[in-house]
């Protein structure tokens, strides 16, 4: 755990622009058995992102989206910057 | 992205024993403008969980959730193997 605050600290510190916005990232990574197997991330972030505005108001503007696939493994990541 | 995909891939070597699993990793990262405001990772942890059983089986069992806060971030993370 201790690994991952510094991973997103050292993401921040590279932006330090942004530090008073309050921030939200959502990363996903499925990693399949195999290649071939299918994916369903892409319908899965559109269902996180409705679970997410249950909590905070998101304007489509202040979120990032990547969906990225390498070999056996696929990645999303959400970073959502909220409104002050 | 090629930082994240290091990151997963690092930590699956770590652990070969669990090599043919199918397997989901979920990370909530909020970093809030100060240390006193509310957090609603705990609440959106359960909301994530019912999103993630529309697209795969998961047993309880095979879920591990930590959440974890530092100063003003608070990292959310959910570990599911898939049932074979």
């Amino acid at each position: 755990m201790k690994k991952l605050f510094n991973f997103f600290k050292n993401e921040q510190e590279k932006n330090p622009a942004n530090v008073a916005k309050e921030r939200l990232k959502v990363i996903v990574a499925h990693e399949r058995r195999q290649r071939n197997q299918p994916d369903y991330l892409q319908d899965l972030q559109r269902d996180l992102m409705l679970v997410i505005q249950k909590y905070v108001e998101i304007e489509a503007d202040n979120v990032q989206v990547q969906l990225d696939s390498e070999g056996n493994y696929s990645v999303l990541e959400l970073n959502v910057t909220l409104p002050n």
